[in-house]
């Protein structure tokens, strides 16, 4: 059957993620209300299954259907009835076999903070705001603690018996002004990982823990060892490579 | 009286405005809630008096009161009361006979467009979205007509009898991708005077008017001749000089 690729962005802020749930708002149940009105209903697979309130500035849907797709159509009329909380950015058609999600080689992720006196209403829905400074050297040494291929069963809900061995590429902080952002890439990632990260990395930057002490809390392997979780709405799924 | 100042910034756009009205939701409505529970009723005066769901980056309020102040109190209070959509961002003594009004010498606003195939989900409650291409020569021709000392009547909502003769200093589009924004600085501005000079701009950008055809429909001293107004979620109060 002919595959089809949609790349989208969405708000996360008014959804309870991305995956269909009975009777609550999620990004993937208004998508295939939109495609299933104009070619029927399809299964769709999504690159990352954001958590509520979690943004996308690039995530990648896929769907296989034997009926004719007007793409353009299908993208004005999502863009029309959808946005601009939720967009198609592009559609097309995808080699054969191709999976948005089991085709991806790569996610990333970004996650913002804002430091400051006083929260900052422009950004407010796409920050976290931290009322405290931070030391962005000892959250560079916490983050760099997270990079290569290490079990981050420490950072992540417990999914029956799947393996929680990740590979990560890429974590780092920068800083503009109040805006801290924080830069991290793997192949893939398990539930609620970059959110832990976060949270261990603020702990870090706020001297409540010693950045040292990460490689500790990846070893104990044990979910209560983290530091529990940034909040979801600072958080942006960034780009998703194939 | 001592005169105390507050340096505010908001994201308007579920207030019906910055002034006060009997029973829907305002800025100073909110802020004067706040000081009233601190140190009692005030009478407050801002800068810039913005219209419902017009954002302000700075704008300034100030009031008198023979009542004992703790600004840092007080600008606790409303950021962790109204924030963050509302904030305080500094707080001080005024020199004696200060107004936030009249005390200004100059208003300067921004107004931004997204301009490409879809909205924006993470800039859509601060831009306009124009599905157009934007010839911003075109754009600059126009803005360039509004520099100077006229009469702005045929872009302002009448106020009796009050002149509608502005001098405006400073009026430029630039574009950053697909973001233009139009930057305008005068002494002050008459009510609506922005989201007119920016739909006069935008038909010029598009082709719909002749930009050289601005100073006539300044001259014709008649809001008819005047293009409507822009959205106002695109508006912000970028900053007010003393």
């Amino acid at each position: 059957m002919p595959v089809y690729r949609l790349d989208i962005a969405y708000d996360g802020g008014g959804f309870r993620g991305y995956a269909k749930q009975p009777t609550v708002p999620t990004i993937q149940a208004d998508l295939e209300m939109v495609i299933a009105d104009l070619v029927g209903p399809v299964e769709t697979v999504v690159a990352g299954r954001t958590d509520a309130g979690v943004h996308a500035r690039h995530n990648v849907v896929s769907f296989e259907t034997e009926a004719e797709v007007d793409l353009a159509r299908l993208r004005r009329s999502a863009n029309t009835r959808l946005g601009p909380e939720v967009v198609v950015t592009d559609a097309g058609v995808a080699p054969d076999g191709f999976s948005a999600r089991f085709s991806a080689t790569g996610r990333r992720y970004q996650y913002r903070i804002f430091t400051g006196d006083h929260p900052d209403p422009f950004t407010a829905d796409f920050t976290w705001w931290v009322e405290h400074d931070l030391d962005m050297e000892a959250m560079n040494t916490a983050a760099g603690a997270f990079v290569g291929e290490q079990d981050f069963t420490s950072l992540c809900r417990k999914a029956g018996d799947r393996s929680m061995v990740r590979h990560v590429r890429h974590a780092s902080w920068s800083q503009d002004g109040p805006l801290c952002t924080y830069d991290v890439e793997a192949s893939s990632f398990c539930h609620q990982m970059v959110r832990s990260m976060v949270a261990i990395c603020v702990d870090a930057g706020r001297d409540k823990i010693d950045p040292a002490s990460v490689p500790e809390i990846l070893a104990a392997l044990d979910r209560q060892a983290g530091r529990g979780v940034a909040p979801p709405h600072g958080l942006m799924l960034w780009e998703v490579s194939y």
